[in-house]
């Protein structure tokens, strides 16, 4: 037994929950201190007195209100868009239950007997029918949780948007604390919620299932699937109606009318600020709370059918809410680097501070993960590993959680190096924009495909480790020590869109050139670092596949997959083209709906007089209401792509060929998810880059407007749906078919496999 | 034992492959018979006068001088680049060639004494030291007739072109005809050639090995080795070559200029005509040749470790090459078909035309299969299964091959759905194109993307099902059966380059209108058939990786290849990783290679006077040297990957860790390979299909130069390099990898995996 006492842990697991709570208010407060109501006049909250605005002639009072006047319309169409798509997913959610119910039901015929445990035996389990209603409760709460978690970041970051530009006048060092801050709310609601949930439903389900622990984390695992599912839609809905109102946006007002981005006369305007907070904040926050549930999930299963389970050993049977508990604390320390110890007083300090973030929270969490190892664990035990058992030290443990923590970073780093026009390769592609559009798209392939090398290596380094060392518990806790500082990274990903929101106010409402060059840094630094999100959303999606994977075949009782027999075989490279499809989906969705909108916005520019000169208002609410719709409709065939393909594979053709889908689909999507975010990004970034013209390289290929910048402008369109729809959706869909597998498990292995078996 | 007595079986294989040369001699004297001297004049080589020239005031003679000196730089430029890779190839089989003689003779430490059989227990083989003198020797053969297949190609292709252009002003159905049957004259030259020096190989390797078939089997695979390892440098130099010029010539020509395609003020209009002959057609050839002698290879490996080897039953250890004689004699039936049965009348036939010689050819092929199967296997024996015995029947070997040859033609007509303009997907595609170059792209990849389901879905079904009947066997069996009609699909295939240099060189020798629409119109054509040929190569490309991996699986003594091993799954992430690794480097190459060939194009016209005018000559000299420089340069990157991956991964990591990267990178690259063709053929056709003008929908974007033609000009270049170096060169990777695994199979179970020994 470890040092740690189970009445302790009952204590500490809560409290840092709540500290992180408690935390995510404390910053919200302060942001709230930033006031956008007209009536306080240039006192802006603060007590000093704001300069700068005067000189350039800019009426304070009035672009206070603009501000908040574009703010509410941004927040009110959010809002209004998340309600529709839960009214959808509610639909979803109800027949999803009943099919689990049903599925996990039928697997003893609806008997309500007693069974013997298949792993702990000689004890009496619960029987499988009370598994299927605890695991639809569990799906439940899940949904409800991530839902939760994005509609949270939704509002914070609706709240957050103007207040930085606002702060912008004050700034580029306010402005960046405001928005990380805002972000930092974010990551502390999610990370917080998503533990303390889960400890409260462990807990409560416990009253129930009492001695018999693998029926109780059996059940758990449900709460994996449910956050996940609903984070599919999240981000395909959101990344759907995100582009398709930037796309549409740009190639009307960038490209035929040559009006700047985020000009308010563009009435898809307000569409594409709503779609960052839907799409950008909500659907990735959603997807980080799937990722946190699912890693959590498969440890705590793996670990209830082993020693610990098996001893009931409760608090090294915590041991990854414990990681996550310590994880809370860390990002909490690490949070008062950026908002008070260090201070931005120049636009160039903005990307090293983020990524100082990181390494700081880094180097703290490896230490509290040493911490937590040897206070919780008993200093050696055995871990389930496919029908055998493996004996392990705690020291491994602390190997597994930390090298997942440090290959977050390396694929953080290499994102960075790969997407921040500070950079050769970004530079590099803006330079190919010299000789045109085909150029920068040929370069910008190139280089999503390079930038795939160095997080793969990192990701199979951190699972040959985990794995030799502990098995599948071992890769399921890498996966949450790259998840334990999630606060941090939400922090810094969500910082990103703010921004881009701030920035688009900004232009909104007319402020000055000199702020507009703030939020303009701010939103730059910011494409950085929402690709680093992503890198660390797909890298964490990697290792939480494969741990679910692993805990599938475990539930499954398969022995081997063996790739040398044809049903894996053929599980493998439909597998592997499962992302295809699902990319071939989600961006020809895009690309129709943006379609949709180009003709609004031409039709509006082209019929509403006045509209081009600035006197007439455009009526973004028809804007608003195509990506609505596209998106809801859109969402759908990808959706059921992701939700049916296991059950079908795991029905018609058993556990086996389902197990090689899983391997070919995660394989596979690694790298497209990968290459898509990173192409992305730095299409957008050698954008900026010629825009900025900070070095004399850039100037050459600048002003906005010049050949090479049109060029740029088209690669970014062009990379719009693949970092912020299809790519990051595919972590979802390697990470849902797992952990929907996982849960139908005990169904396949008595039902399943029609089709071989008719042959 | 069959109904074919040994003594038949020596007399039918080499009949066939003499009746194939013998054909393709034919066919190269019918197109010989269009005279492209200039003295003939007016007549053509044809006793009948040719009309339509007078009437648009063109002067015949002076065109077909014209044209005769064109082809002659077009071939003096394609040999000359040709042999000039062959001396850097010729150190690379130097070297390579003591590699394999040094690892393999190192198995047994360079005894020569002679061993016990490995599977033939009891008997006596020959020794190590032999089987790596003799592998060494199969590579240089492979290497040797590989290189000859792709020569060979080049030779007829730039004797063809010109030819092409003079029929076409007889109509479009005598240029078809001249196209075609060059094409064939490769077809069957490769597929005899490669059956030939393949029969003759065997039996002279006999005259040592005696009746040590086991060891004999094992050194024929070096002959696949040599085939890939040429047709990789083939396909990458010549992707390379042509891409740069194609894609420099565009940029500056169509983009800045505003000239046409091909015309002959641009500088860099022969080395794109040159790249057609050296990459389209030369590397492809030499592809194709080391499918066929792989599939070949794999097959013979695992019978001769099968009761047909064993048992040496010469007629049924020889069903793979039988199965080739009656492809030879099937397509030259099929050709008939083409070349006299049907006339081709209208310019929209020749697409219906080309797809009915795959149906021809694929039906009389069944029945060829079916009467193989009964006469050459007795009707019952046992096949190599992964260290077990399966016991088959001859009717499951008829279902083997059948299945792979319908397979390639399922891949044949849904490659010919997505990229010919005759169908939905690709006017979609078009039709984006009215918003710009940027939805243009957005629409294309998603086209691509969803290419890949149909033929995946094809591949495992052939793959699950030939694997069940007869393991490895029936995967190479598959293969070959998808080859058998290889002579047909290469004419299909070469018909395209030529079609193309046959439009390239009517613009450049200033023929009439009318000319030149009935040989875009062929070009058009072309550029589908040329799509549904690496549909093929990357089809069979699967399958035959598929069966080396299976040969090297058993030849390595692997028992599972077990995903759940951490071996074996961070070798299947990082093998699915190389596709993008080398797709970044071969992409990256074209870009930078292009840019070079924009600024001298550039510089061309900026200073040579009255070249715009068309009064002064371009050097097209500088720019085949900038495309012949590039392409040797960068094509050392891509292929020391591949070369070498299976070298370090065997040799540091071991038997599993290699069998996990072969699956991995066939599963993953056989997706980025059909979709990046796809893609890219689909781009060249939107383009072709707005140019063309054919319909409303199509005039309603045109005519040349309109907004939307120049969004699919865009779409085009950017295709370029992704359909003709990085797309069709992943083929040969993932097959090259499996094939290089297995000639070093018994080095790596020997001595490899030092790096997990040493941890």
């Amino acid at each position: 037994m470890g040092l740690l006492s189970e009445g302790l842990t009952q204590v500490v697991i809560p409290l840092a929950a709540v500290v992180g709570l408690g935390f995510a208010l404390l910053q919200w407060f302060l942001v709230s201190r930033v006031k956008v109501s007209g009536g306080h006049g240039e006192r802006n909250g603060y007590k000093d007195k704001l300069i700068g605005d005067e000189e350039e002639g800019v009426n304070s009072l009035e672009v206070t209100n603009k501000c908040a006047e574009i703010q509410h319309a941004i927040s009110i169409g959010a809002t209004s868009f998340l309600f529709t798509q839960y009214r959808y997913l509610s639909i979803f959610v109800g027949v999803f239950s009943t099919i689990i119910f049903l599925f996990l039901g039928s697997v003893k015929g609806f008997s309500t007997k007693s069974e013997a445990c298949t792993y702990n035996t000689g004890n009496m389990c619960k029987p499988a029918l009370a598994n299927a209603f605890f695991s639809t409760v569990a799906f439940l709460l899940g949904a409800f949780t991530s839902v939760l978690s994005g509609f949270l970041g939704m509002k914070i970051a609706t709240y957050a948007n103007a207040r930085t530009t606002l702060e912008a006048r004050r700034g580029v060092g306010k402005a960046f604390i405001t928005a990380f801050r805002s972000g930092a709310v974010m990551g502390f609601l999610l990370a917080a919620n998503g533990l303390l949930v889960l400890y409260i439903t462990i807990n409560l389900f416990k009253l129930y299932y009492g001695d018999d622990w693998e029926g109780l984390y059996e059940s758990i695992t449900g709460y994996g699937l449910g956050g996940s599912s609903m984070a599919l839609f999240g981000r395909v809905g959101g990344g759907i109606y995100t582009k398709a109102a930037d796309v549409g946006a740009d190639l009307v007002g960038k490209v035929e009318r040559n009006i700047p981005e985020d000009d308010p006369r563009n009435p898809a305007v307000i569409a594409d600020n709503v779609g960052d907070n839907v799409g950008d904040i909500a659907g990735m926050g959603s997807d980080l709370f799937g990722s946190y549930a699912e890693s959590s999930c498969a440890a705590l299963f793996v670990a209830s059918i082993s020693s610990f389970g098996i001893g009931h050993d409760y608090t090294a049977m915590s041991y990854p809410l414990i990681i996550s508990s310590m994880g809370i604390v860390v990002c909490l320390v690490t949070t008062l680097f950026a908002t008070d110890l260090f201070e931005i007083r120049k636009v160039s300090e903005i990307e090293p501070a983020l990524k100082r973030q990181l390494l700081i929270s880094t180097i703290f969490m490896t230490a509290g993960i040493a911490a937590v190892t040897f206070v919780s664990l008993p200093s050696e035990f055995t871990l389930f590993s496919f029908g055998t058992n493996k004996a392990v030290k705690n020291w491994y443990l602390f190997f597994c959680v930390s090298i997942g923590l440090w290959a977050g970073l390396v694929i953080g780093y290499t994102t960075e190096y790969y997407t921040s026009n500070a950079y050769s390769p970004v530079q590099d592609v803006a330079d190919s924009c010299r000789t045109g559009a085909a150029t920068n798209v040929i370069f910008g392939l190139a280089l999503g495909y390079k930038s795939v090398i160095i997080p793969v290596f990192a990701i199979a380094f951190a699972i040959y480790v985990s794995f030799s060392l502990a098995a599948m518990y071992g890769i399921a806790v890498a996966a949450l020590g790259m998840l334990s500082t999630i606060s941090t990274g939400l922090a810094i990903d969500a910082y990103g869109p703010i921004s881009d929101n701030a920035g688009g106010i900004a232009e909104m409402a007319g402020m000055s050139h000199k702020i507009r060059e703030r939020t303009d840094a701010l939103d730059a630094a910011g494409n950085t670092t929402a690709a680093i999100g992503k890198g660390f959303a797909i890298g964490s999606a990697a290792l939480v596949s494969l741990a679910l994977f692993g805990a599938y075949v475990s539930r499954a009782g398969i022995e081997t997959v063996d790739v040398l027999t044809p049903k894996v075989f053929i599980g493998l490279i439909v597998g592997a083209m499962l992302p295809y499809w699902f990319s071939a989906m989600t961006m020809k969705s895009v690309g129709s709906a943006a379609l949709k909108m180009v003709e609004e916005v031409r039709r509006q520019f082209n019929t509403i007089p006045g509209l081009m000169e600035g006197t007439a208002k455009p009526d973004y609410a028809t804007c608003v209401k195509i990506s609505t719709d596209a998106s809801l409709r859109e969402m759908i065939p990808p959706g059921a792509l992701v939700m049916l393909t296991p059950l079908v594979a795991g029905t018609f053709f058993g556990v086996e060929t389902l197990a090689g889908i899983l391997a070919g689909s995660l394989v596979s999507g690694v790298q497209i998810a990968i290459s898509a975010s990173n192409t992305g990004g730095a299409w957008d970034n050698a954008k900026k880059y010629i825009e900025a013209g900070g070095s004399e390289h850039a100037k050459s290929l600048g002003p906005k407007g010049s050949e090479p910048h049109k060029a740029a402008v088209i690669g970014d369109t062009i990379g719009d749906p693949l970092k912020d729809t299809s790519g990051p959706s595919l972590n979802i869909l390697i990470k849902l078919m797992a952990v929907e597998s996982l849960v139908f498990a005990p169904f396949f292995a008595a039902h399943g496999g029609l089709l071989f078996k008719w042959l």
